[in-house]
């Protein structure tokens, strides 16, 4: 599925959105405390610990980065899992090169 | 100088910009009927024409480029020429690839 070009860049316009991205490269680095396993991706509450910000903004980035299928989601039990979409990525990457 | 990404970023999550920027690339294919030199870069009014959108708007696209530094003006008599950044969208693309 091609990303919307639009809907990305307006995501990663964003030093916030652009650091959960880069955390998410490596997450036994950058969220080592998790107890959950890292293999289902980063609970969102990791981000509210790291970003130091309110558990509603963090939600509110989480949510553009998703819409924008920058991330993909696993709901378990109550807790929402993120893990980077890297093809999207890729792709975003690729896109710009060529395009602009 | 070094580009802001957030500022660059948002310039070009709209089709219009990236397609003025991609125009850019080749005056002499898209702005054909431009009477001044394209050496000296591409009129304000050829984008009104290329985009049939209104003067005002147009205008604002480009005060959008140019404050995120993708594209360099020069004022000749009443007319203002602009010329693609290409160092800037360069380093832009670079850095994406880097730090997404």
């Amino acid at each position: 599925m091609p990303i919307d070009l639009d809907e990305a860049l307006k995501a990663i316009a964003h030093p916030v959105r652009r650091d959960m991205l880069s955390w998410l490269k490596d997450p036994q680095r950058h969220f080592p405390d998790q107890e959950h396993p890292l293999e289902i991706g980063v609970c969102a509450g990791q981000f509210d610990q790291r970003t130091g910000l309110s558990q509603s903004t963090v939600s509110a980035h989480l949510a553009t980065l998703q819409r924008a299928c920058l991330v993909t989601s696993r709901r378990v039990g109550q807790w929402n899992f993120f893990k980077r979409n890297q093809a999207a990525i890729d792709e975003l990457v690729r896109r710009l090169g060529e395009e602009l």
